[in-house]
């Protein structure tokens, strides 16, 4: 293959590959094994099998310990755990699930909540997959509300141990990972109580299975059974009887119980330690958003040699057209390559963002970041999945092609780690309290908003005139999304105020009653966000060629922005009906330009490929 | 579950079984039978097993038989056996498709492509699933493409025979249901050669398996192996090496040899043969159309039980918050809800008008709609399904729930049966030929064109004002609707006039540059019909109180399908912007109005499980 090519077309596969592109090609070593092609996967139990011994295979080459602090074996490097997250997405997506629950998720509570005794206990082991655990925080009534979860920990004062329980059949854990069948441990996630008062959520190991793989006295699991996608990874649900740990077993870096039998905590804010608690799992939302955009690439990758093989009808007496060359499959296919590539190094700058927050701002916005990112990149993903099958027709539906599985598989990451509508309100809100500070610095509330929309006003008319002449630069089009983001914030702030202050909502009420609106603010946000780290990522690119073929998907992908959101850039008055009315044409001849070199930019975006 | 419901619900849930309650309900108590529940399906051979003895049980009944002439033992309804398919999907879908395979294809060949010999030989055999059959028409490189297939019919003098013969590896017929396992015949589709001279795709029945299941001589079988969903159908591959059959075999409505070995047809046109060759087959679109439909609205039940049931966050100290009772997951849901409304009802039209077209415009017209309605039902029913599936979060992704089987089942109806863009594009040529012909009557082209605009714009001032006073009748709307189809065809034209008078393009090169254009046009021309459909059905209700919850869901559909393409009507000045900023508002308030019912719509939508 690499002779084949250009080498514009291999600099830019390094350029997508970087940073971390040494772990990349570890991981992809580990993925061209024998062992990792076509596993058995005839039934639900062989699969899982399957998958638990590809997950050793991995765990042995030392890539659940690339994370962790050296003086465990490991090679503390956090960002490139997240680089070879994102390739192990390259193979079978239920090890990859398998793998995030045993080592991002099991070994992650143990790495990020617990202390120094944890980590000498079972940090080592947890990554390399010596000690099966679980994931024990969602329960059947009780998802994306952590904060309201009911399993009790309960502090005995009398045998200094927690007492964990199951509240009721319901408040039982559901949908755990590794949990049916593999798991000998589970970090569980459940209202810590210290002498008759509660200290909100806290996380607890505690042994379920004994070495024969019997459910421990007082722990009932059942098997969740098969899923939409994803089977080799064992689901189940967990209920704890009265069940009791000693007192270390509390990961209790944020809070637990010392010797004399008190609560401790550094943070006196229970709402705050709490979402500094969630905030240090923060990883996994980042994992799942670019592992789901491994898989997009993927399927672009099989829809687009398919559509420069296919042909179909044509003029009398000629060969028949290529699929790649019907203008609807380019308009359907190209801008998805484009919003890829984008989507690419905005989470690429994510993951060597994570971990190097130095103020809690830094962290706040890291966090918005991730929720954003992660709804976006899942939805993007799923989309594309869905619009590639269809662009191969019949042949999109057999298995062997590999649509069915990244169809079933990547399902599912649109819900987990975050749901993503409640991700995209918890962007808004963190966005509108960010909005409510520089007000409040700035003086009065309303005389700031006007203050703001008319400087915006101004700005837009010059630059209405700027894209008018024909000036669709990069810049042009960076600020008609920045001043939408801006726009619509104003808007969702008037209108949240409004509820509260006319209508006399609760915060509560009104932040529901706005809710159609907030997403649509996330949205806006995160096209600005997207767009803006991929220009960035442009500007440092030397090779000439490769930055020339960037910067057509990056003006691709902002007119197509522009194109999806039209009705609000007339309505805003932001772009004239003219301008608007020639854009298809603007996006078709950037789509005419990224057709010329579709084979090699979908290539260069699956380095794997190219090995 | 009777009792439990208002009398208008009953009512209601009578009015969506409407026309032919009596089969739907026969169905169903076949679904209803321990048979139906849960069958074996633990590998994909033992599926494939258990979907078979289901059709036989369906076929035992009579099913099969619904659509043909009594004296071959049916009932002559082929509106009554549309009727029956679409209430199956209210079961397993493999089932559904095999049964679609056996008696809507293979045997659809053989009533409508066959003559007397065929329908005595064959026709209740293949109708009561006692000769298990298949429809081998899509080939490995034509699918689409149905005039360029490969497979040669040739016709031998000598013996009075045909041979059928696959020409490459790639000629060969793929996909085919019923292929891989128990298809004993198949109606094969390819070019009829008599002394030399093609005549275009022709159908004949060609026995594939002998008594004991093996492929007979000359014919080779592949089976397509895993799927992504429809497991429980055999799919397969099928290359005939020089196979002869009698002359009899071929289905000779439109076109066959006599016993002289002379090719006779009674219509001369090779491409008008052919379109209404195919345009026989037509029923089996309206099918996919209407049982995807029905999945739609299982997946809509699902969902919205469980935003009734599950409640998540809230006010401080107070239960938590009923996900229905969220505006977010309202404008997930609802707008939904009310689009499969209308489409049910389009599509109940659809299936009534089938068979009954008196003239060739009329057939034209209904195959122009059956392309549309087909191609906006499956995509509605593939995104209802999965916006239900994200709506119940985890649960949603466990198979016992539903969803696993709907989205893997429903996702190839979108390519099969017709691929949708391919339809979309087949509606737009259609309406554009009729436009032409109508400007043709008028006068000259574009003299006719400038009428026409001159009209709309007069129309749609006194329109505007209508609506800015709050007038959003159902008339209104539908006008709305009207007018954006008028307007978008007549864009169509002239763009496409364009290409070929200015830019000096060929039709087939003007066609493809447009592409993207003649899809919008075909949305705009199924939200009329849809909408226009719905209406229609409204006017047909006599309970009060049924009206005016459907009028509310008529207007909401209405209301949606105008915010959705609010940048045309900005751009075209058909509305104005202020009033395009409070549609979000009046979509809102109908949704609320149709959330107060919604458990009760949902219920009657689907007649099935008020049992």
């Amino acid at each position: 293959m690499k002779d084949k090519n250009p080498k514009w077309v291999c600099d830019l596969a390094k350029f997508i590959d970087r940073p971390h592109r040494d772990v990349r090609e570890r991981v992809r070593q580990i993925l061209a094994k024998k062992e990792f092609q076509n596993p058995p996967r005839d039934s639900t139990a062989e699969y899982r099998d399957s998958v638990w011994k590809l997950l050793k295979i991995i765990a042995d080459e030392g890539i659940g310990k690339i994370g962790i602090p050296e003086e465990f074996g490991g090679e503390g490097d956090k960002n490139a755990f997240l680089a070879a997250f994102e390739t192990l997405a390259e193979g079978d997506l239920s090890v990859l699930i398998k793998f995030g629950v045993q080592i991002g998720l099991f070994g992650g509570t143990i790495q990020n909540l617990g202390t120094e005794f944890h980590h000498k206990q079972y940090l080592r082991d947890a990554m390399e997959a010596k000690l099966p655990g679980c994931f024990a925080m969602t329960e059947g009534d009780h998802g994306s509300n952590v904060a309201g979860l009911e399993t009790t920990i309960t502090y005995r004062k009398e045998n200094d141990t927690f007492v964990i329980h199951t509240l009721h059949e319901n408040a039982g854990k559901d949908y755990i990972g590794n949990a049916a069948v593999h798991a000998k441990m589970a970090s569980v996630f459940g209202q810590l109580i210290v002498e008759g008062k509660s200290h909100g959520v806290h996380c607890i190991l505690v042994p379920v299975r004994d070495g024969a793989g019997n459910p421990l006295k007082g722990i009932r699991i059942e098997d969740d059974g098969d899923k939409m996608g994803l089977n080799g990874v064992d689901n189940g649900r967990l209920w704890f009887d009265n069940v009791a740990v000693p007192r270390e077993n509390l990961l209790n870096r944020f809070g637990g119980v010392n010797e004399t039998g008190e609560y401790v905590s550094d943070i006196e804010s229970e709402s705050r330690r709490f979402f500094t608690m969630l905030g240090t799992l923060v990883g996994g939302r980042v994992s799942i958003g670019s592992s789901s955009l491994t898989a997009a690439k993927r399927a672009l990758k099989i829809a687009i040699d398919h559509a420069l093989e296919r042909r179909q009808f044509g003029e009398e007496g000629k060969q028949e057209i290529l699929l790649m060359d019907y203008k609807l499959h380019q308009t359907r296919l190209i801008p998805l390559l484009a919003k890829t590539f984008a989507i690419h190094f905005a989470l690429r700058e994510l993951s060597e963002r994570y971990g190097k927050a130095e103020t809690e701002t830094e962290e706040r916005i890291f966090e918005r970041d991730a929720a954003a990112l992660k709804a976006y990149a899942t939805w993007h993903a799923n989309k594309t999945i869905q619009t590639c099958r269809e662009a191969c027709g019949g042949a999109g539906y057999i298995s062997s092609m590999g649509f069915s599985d990244l169809k079933g598989d990547i399902d599912i990451f649109t819900t987990f780690e975050g749901d993503n509508t409640v991700l995209q309100l918890l962007v808004a809100k963190e966005s509108l309290k960010d909005f409510a500070r520089q007000l409040k610095s700035a003086g009065p509330v309303t005389a700031a908003i006007e203050i703001t929309m008319s400087q915006l006003k101004r700005y837009q008319l010059s630059l209405a005139l700027l894209f008018s002449r024909g000036d669709i630069s990069t810049m042009t089009l960076m600020d008609l999304l920045k001043m939408r983001e801006q726009q619509v914030l104003i808007d969702t702030a008037k209108r949240i105020r409004h509820r509260i202050k006319k209508d006399g909502f609760t915060p509560t009420k009104a932040f529901n009653e706005e809710g159609p609106q907030l997403v649509v603010f996330a949205a806006a946000h995160t096209d600005m966000i997207v767009y803006g780290r991929f220009r960035e990522a442009l500007s440092r690119v030397n090779n000439q060629k490769v930055r020339s073929k960037l910067e057509s998907l990056l003006e691709l992908y902002g007119l197509s922005v522009i194109e999806e959101n039209k009705a609000w850039f007339l309505s805003s008055g932001l772009l004239p009906v003219w301008l608007c009315n020639s854009l298809p044409a603007m996006i078709g001849e950037k789509v005419g330009k990224v057709r010329r070199d579709v084979d090699k930019l979908v290539t260069a975006l699956n380095p794997g490929s190219l090995r």
